[in-house]
């Protein structure tokens, strides 16, 4: 089964993104075909810092390849380092119906708060639909926001087939109902928008000030606490065992254990966890000669792929004469 | 001076194709440095016939070749021999407002006689506004009807340059306004889509046919006739120097000049001046090796000023990691 998952070069990584897509991404790895690239052409549409794109595209990889990614077992590249991928969004465009794109939520969303879209956002389906087809994924991992997505490229792709014979593998989406929504510092959803994150890769100190602020309830440190309400408990436990789990959950229950104490212990447990990995990444990202040569061998093999569909719709479309 | 021209990828070829644009465009490679492509991706708006399109291409890089375009003087190639101009369209998509590409009249005039439009369509101005900035263009001869895209390339170019520096040049529309208006075989101007049009690369009985059909008025033989309403006289016209229009205009004026006279005439004339034209697209079209060459050699001299271009764009941008 072929997968494919774009991300966006962020350098920045939360629990949230961890949990959320990364753990389960790497994993994808052992079972699976796995396309990975980073999505540094969808980063334009809200990035035009340069300078920022390419350092964030850097450290996107560097997280990755800490984090577990295998390029020998996937093909894990940057977008545009495959860059025919524009040229099947072209050919995509003109048979995409501007109602599809009108009714996109990415854009929807933009326009009714106001904000003045650029054309990038709007057709931005459109490169992500060529994404998956020049690939020929089979499934796609999204969230609930992407699926709609994912049904314009099959919506896309069913057309293409229709005119042209069977060019395009048709992608599902997989939805992974029983992903842990990861909480912030707030309990709202983890997420860099609402500043309630807790970050992978930072200093020590930063960690333990960012964990020291997740928001607890007054129930005073003797009392019996619910640890299903709380946040400190819903992040910790993405950490544990079951068994781990029934005995932070005993603690919760017979009072006499402070929130500072939890805290202090989930602190020291983030830390620990993730030493290793930012200790690769800082290798990774001292290095960037080999870090780009990764990138470049991935670049290498996902483009090997590309052209294979490429070729056909070249030859379909008459841009081959 | 540099000038960019491009022309959809149509085998046939009327004498309104001529008069109105070739002709100019081929003069214009001795004193500026022309760039002229066929705009074959441009076509996969409306042609879906991918034999059509690959048979359209080979055949109009036939024809400019055959009549005149020099591929030692000038730059010609086949669009989508390129691919690059899609990776820049992508950039100047995220520096398009929607509203300018709303306003464009080329998206306007389809949806408002009810077509479905896709997107190709909506985005062309974008991709158009890539081919003239990918190759720094000054000039860029349009229609009436094309001055409103390169006014949007304008407006695109000088968001990107406040962002990016200056990397585009500003390019200017040079619409040509002594451009003769070619009439039809009923007066209107001669287009394929009036079904008007004299063709210049066809069988002699097919062209004599087409000839005689120019519509005349009912003025008999022996009376004087008024050139200046007469759509053969004014097609005529065209293969004449001043002296040959006026001594036809007193043959005209005399009367005793049947329009079948003149129509044989101009029939020969028409033949005769394309005869060695024709021979040498005939030759081009049964040697497509050469002919592939030709627009290989091409589109290598096109993409070296492309990537200069595209190196200066993927570094301020931060594709360039």
């Amino acid at each position: 089964m072929r997968v494919l998952s774009g991300i966006q070069p962020s350098g920045s990584l939360h629990l949230g993104n961890f949990f959320g897509m990364m753990k389960k991404m790497i994993e994808h790895q052992e079972n699976h075909e796995l396309f990975c690239f980073i999505a540094n052409y969808h980063a334009m549409t809200s990035v035009s810092d340069g300078k920022a794109l390419a350092k964030g595209t850097l450290e996107a990889a560097a997280n990755f390849l800490a984090l577990g990614m295998d390029p020998e077992k996937s093909i894990f590249w940057v977008q545009s380092d495959v860059p025919e991928v524009q040229e099947l969004t072209w050919a995509l465009s003109n048979f995409t119906p501007m109602g599809l794109l009108e009714r996109c939520h990415s854009f929807k969303d933009k326009t009714s708060r106001g904000i003045a879209a650029n054309h990038g956002l709007f057709a931005y389906p459109v490169l992500m639909a060529a994404d998956i087809l020049l690939y020929q994924s089979e499934k796609v991992p999204v969230g609930k926001d992407q699926k709609q997505h994912v049904e314009v490229t099959r919506d896309i792709a069913i057309k293409f087939n229709n005119e042209y014979g069977d060019i395009f593998t048709l992608p599902e989406p997989e939805i992974d109902e029983d992903v842990a929504t990861v909480p912030g510092l707030d309990g709202q959803k983890m997420s860099k928008s609402y500043g309630n994150t807790i970050d992978l890769f930072q200093e020590e100190k930063a960690l333990r000030k960012q964990i020291m602020r997740i928001v607890t309830d007054p129930t005073p440190v003797e009392e019996p606490k619910n640890p299903d309400t709380c946040n400190v408990f819903q992040i910790y436990r993405l950490f544990m065992d079951k068994e781990q789990e029934a005995d932070l959950r005993r603690r919760y229950e017979a009072g006499g254990m402070g929130y500072g104490e939890v805290k202090e212990e989930l602190f020291v447990t983030v830390r620990d966890f993730f030493a290793p990995y930012a200790e690769r990444r800082k290798e990774l990202l001292a290095n960037t000669d080999e870090l780009r040569s990764i990138l470049a061998q991935g670049a290498e093999k996902a483009r090997h792929t590309a052209l294979k569909t490429l070729r056909k719709v070249r030859k379909k479309t008459g841009l081959a004469y």
